[in-house]
């Protein structure tokens, strides 16, 4: 990842005014055209009734990923906006941190569609907990 | 709400218990069979980066009233785990607090699918941004 | 339903044109502002291996009526495509027809986001057996 | 594919069954454990209002592909029901043919979840027009 890169500093940007991400010590990953990985360590702030990660922060790191893999294809005028998005949570995401990857299907002018990857890590094991699909808006900042 | 009856306080017994909901400031409102309410008052640490509510908080508080609405209609032996849920962001999500509503749709000794919907309140002013379908699977406890 | 009004006439013209709802033996219903209704008689023609309705029949006429019911509310210069659909099959389809009910949730100059319903009808019964929710765009004629 | 192997046996044995998969013109492709082709023609019989594959043709094919992908992982005993199923439509579905192809995510005793992607092919070239995902329940025969 270099960090130099202006559709990093981009995003970087745009992550950092995201207060939900901070409150949920949500960390920005790599950035490359068309796909973004986010990480959220475990703590008691984003569990569920079991202790497992919460469906909801599964999917909100899903849904920040995929906004941001969408804006690194779009020009420097333009922002985005979730539409509508999709999660299939297919096992308990159990493990010391999430690692959530959006990347870009198809780019368009006023629509992005991303899929959506939430992988489970504890030590060297990597397992998907989720997949989903979003839709993006395009607006003129 | 009659906040003795034994939905209300299993379903409050299981909400304190989701570290994200207390960690989000979020409030469990009403509880009736079929429908539960969930509060979240706004504040820096729920939103995106224009400082609307994020998509993701908005998500994550239908997912747990549609959880939980299944689970009103379930025996105390059984546990719920939302296996997919899909939401459509209608509009920015602006207001003083946003409130979901989990309703059940369909009942089934496996499997309940939900409807969800998110206003956002501003004074007495109630408006729908969100709104979106789940899928449960009862578990045994 | 007066199908004398123009939204009636510009959906029914529209619909004429969709070989697909001929080939099934689909029937357009009630037109009004928001919301539109499509009929699909049971027939060999829409099953699936167990002899009930396919549910990519139902899921056809639900978009169907989703995206006409977007198009009651634009402009005469504007026509609509679907850019997802998503759909819970409650329970099976099984009936003398199935009734699709397109319902507008948000209408926007860009997308408008539709409720689907579709319910099995035998004699004097409804069920409902799917539901779900559609996003279409508006693109200019 | 290998003809003679149990899984097509059994794929194309319910694939038979299915009414609509006849009477659209589709046919049933390569199968193998976890993915399940299925290709349909163009037809007048399967178009939209602007003449090309409606959005209907292409999400029941992708259901049936995504179906079947289910069944190739589960037992001679278990027959499979789709209960929810999400499709984006990334672009036009104009071409020869549509080809769509179901593969397992995630394989469980009662949920199986897959991915559906459908290709417009035209001549040799070959182009992704719809992706989504799909939830599966596996039932006792």
């Amino acid at each position: 990842m270099d960090t130099t890169e202006p559709a990093f500093r981009r995003v970087a940007a745009s992550f950092a005014k995201q207060g939900l991400m901070a409150h949920l010590g949500a960390r920005l990953g790599e950035v490359s055209p068309g796909e973004v990985h986010i990480h959220l360590p475990m703590s008691p702030s984003v569990t569920q009734q079991h202790g497992y990660f919460h469906g909801g922060a599964t999917t909100t790191i899903a849904d920040s990923a995929g906004g941001y893999a969408a804006l690194t294809l779009l020009d420097d005028a333009t922002e985005v906006l979730a539409v509508e998005l999709k999660v299939n949570l297919l096992a308990p995401a159990i493990g010391d941190e999430l690692e959530a990857v959006g990347t870009v299907l198809r780019s368009g002018r006023t629509l992005t569609v991303c899929r959506m990857d939430v992988f489970a890590r504890s030590g060297s094991e990597r397992k998907l907990v989720a997949a989903g699909q979003q839709t993006v808006i395009a607006v003129r900042a």
